[in-house]
């Protein structure tokens, strides 16, 4: 390990994984954490619930797509949503620099709000801290969320098996892909905006039709490589993808090409990955087909036995190559 | 309002309760978050809990009695205590500035985790984002947790009542005075150090004697008189405190004096208000006088039914003086 924190400890990368290993699973060691989930599973008196956190730190505040406040209630209430959760709570921290205009806290604010009520969850409890101009940037925001877990509902990055399909819900890329065009200025005539959503109705639409699904995520920063690798390795297992059926957008490919960047790797914001058994592909499907978020969804390969812990791409000439976990940091503060 | 956010709007005083008014409740309202404590309660099938949610930002990161990992977890775990219930589970969101040295990261988690336990919770789900040099001040951390309620147990800001007593259970101040000392490097010879601690083990044993209290609540930023002048409003009841009861240690009041500040202000990091019957008053002593932290509590005032929403300080020569809100920000990023 590095002397320092640098920005590939925070890529949701093979640094972030190698930090939470040596540090926080060493102090922090308790069984509820090391099942190792988006959100942690609490057996509470009345039944099973899902408690998550995330700080959102993303630059620009204002994007297409979306805004940080957008992003910070979408974000938890999907990783509740990935456990199987109904979302009930949020909490919201505000960490905000001097200067910020008044005026942008409340747009971010109202987008909350109106977000919340979308995916009919209710913000109860929150807190505020402002520091000096230069000691933060803009605003940061930290969402933590309850939700409970219906009767049946049972979810984990652990339980992908040899033989289930893995489904991703939509074309990969956007949201990695809208932000670095909007940094960096880049002077690219496109339509792409973030994927930014809430996805927790139609995780329940889904699971109203079988429970007989093994694993949801939704690949976030370190994108759907990093994410499947997450599974490979939770799960013991292997996970062949067919390169030409993982969906893409023409122009998140081409600006991916042009800038030398893996749009496997970029962040999504609004898509879920689905490892399930062959027997619930079909329902599953014609569920996601009816979805907005979900009308682009595609069986994108399947879990295999060895080499566990390994993630392969089937290419169209017929080829393997190996697909690792993203390494340093592609593009810093996506989410 | 002012058209930027400025330091003053996170001091915990008149500005912030003005932003979470205009702004916050705007967006988020709902009954749970109208309570307006510091934790919100959730009433689950099991029973009652209590969640709540902090960011922590002090600077400097490390500070005699304790650091920010310390703190965070200390935070929430009494913020939970205030409501009563028995904290159980915290999440931790880190936000880490490029270039922060790991052995100081690990020096906050382990001190994290070493609290947790004495606190008997668990952190059980966390998130980590780094942001590059200068769009962050070495660290901040959410710590957001959840509680259970015990049957019987119904504390808020809103139930105190005339008639009642008002109890501080130990020297106001320490926190504040020791923080500004380390950041102002102040060549003082003072032996003050934060008062830093988890009071939840504390709240439980004077649970366990009565439960015929009305008010918990710590008086973190702000201080005593922002926190009382809270209550008051909450409550819709004037509190009347008496001068020479409040105790401070003479070194605190020293520097005080010598800085024109004023340790009603200042903010406690291991300090309770309690609001409760008179009858109630003696066991409840009995057992804080038996507390490490709870040796110099006093009875600091009582509830009366007018001036509704004010605080009132009697001093010794008879008269009374309004004590409001903090107007402004003291010292800022306290916490």
């Amino acid at each position: 390990m590095t002397e320092v924190i640098t920005l590939a400890h925070g890529s949701g990368g093979k640094m972030t994984h190698d930090l939470i290993d040596s540090i926080f699973f060493k102090y922090f060691s308790n069984d509820i954490l090391m099942q190792g989930n988006d959100s942690a599973l609490l057996d509470l008196p009345g039944g099973k619930a899902a408690f998550t956190t995330d700080s959102f730190v993303i630059s620009p505040v204002f994007f297409r797509g979306g805004n940080i406040g957008k992003l910070a209630v979408c974000g938890t209430v999907n990783d509740l949503a990935s456990s199987g959760a109904i979302p009930m709570y949020l909490s919201c921290g505000f960490i905000i620099e001097e200067g910020l205009p008044v005026g942008d806290l409340e747009k971010i604010v109202r987008s909350m709000g109106e977000t919340a009520m979308e995916c009919g969850v209710k913000i109860v409890t929150g807190d505020t801290k402002v520091v000096q101009k230069g000691a933060a940037d803009k605003v940061f925001i930290n969402t933590s969320g309850i939700g409970f877990i219906p009767e049946g509902v049972c979810l984990s990055g652990a339980y992908a098996k040899p033989g289930d399909s893995i489904i991703v819900t939509g074309t990969i890329g956007e949201h990695g892909c809208s932000i670095l065009l909007e940094r960096e200025m880049l002077e690219i005539n496109s339509e792409i905006s973030s994927d930014c959503a809430s996805l927790n109705k139609m995780v329940e639409r889904v699971l109203g039709v079988t429970k007989d699904i093994h694993v949801l995520r939704d690949p976030t920063r370190g994108g759907l490589a990093t994410t499947l690798n997450e599974i490979a390795k939770q799960s013991g297992v292997g996970i062949r993808l067919y390169d030409e059926k993982v969906p893409v957008r023409e122009d998140v490919r081409g600006i991916c090409e042009l800038l030398g960047l893996d749009p496997m790797y970029m962040a999504n914001e609004g898509k879920m990955i689905i490892i399930l058994p062959q027997s619930s592909v079909e329902p599953v499907m014609n569920v996601l087909k009816r979805e907005k978020q979900g009308a682009n969804a595609c069986v994108i390969g399947e879990v295999i036995a060895e080499p566990a812990g390994r993630v392969l791409m089937k290419t169209v000439t017929g080829g393997n190559r190996i697909v690792d976990m993203l390494v340093g940091d592609q593009l810093p503060r996506i989410c």
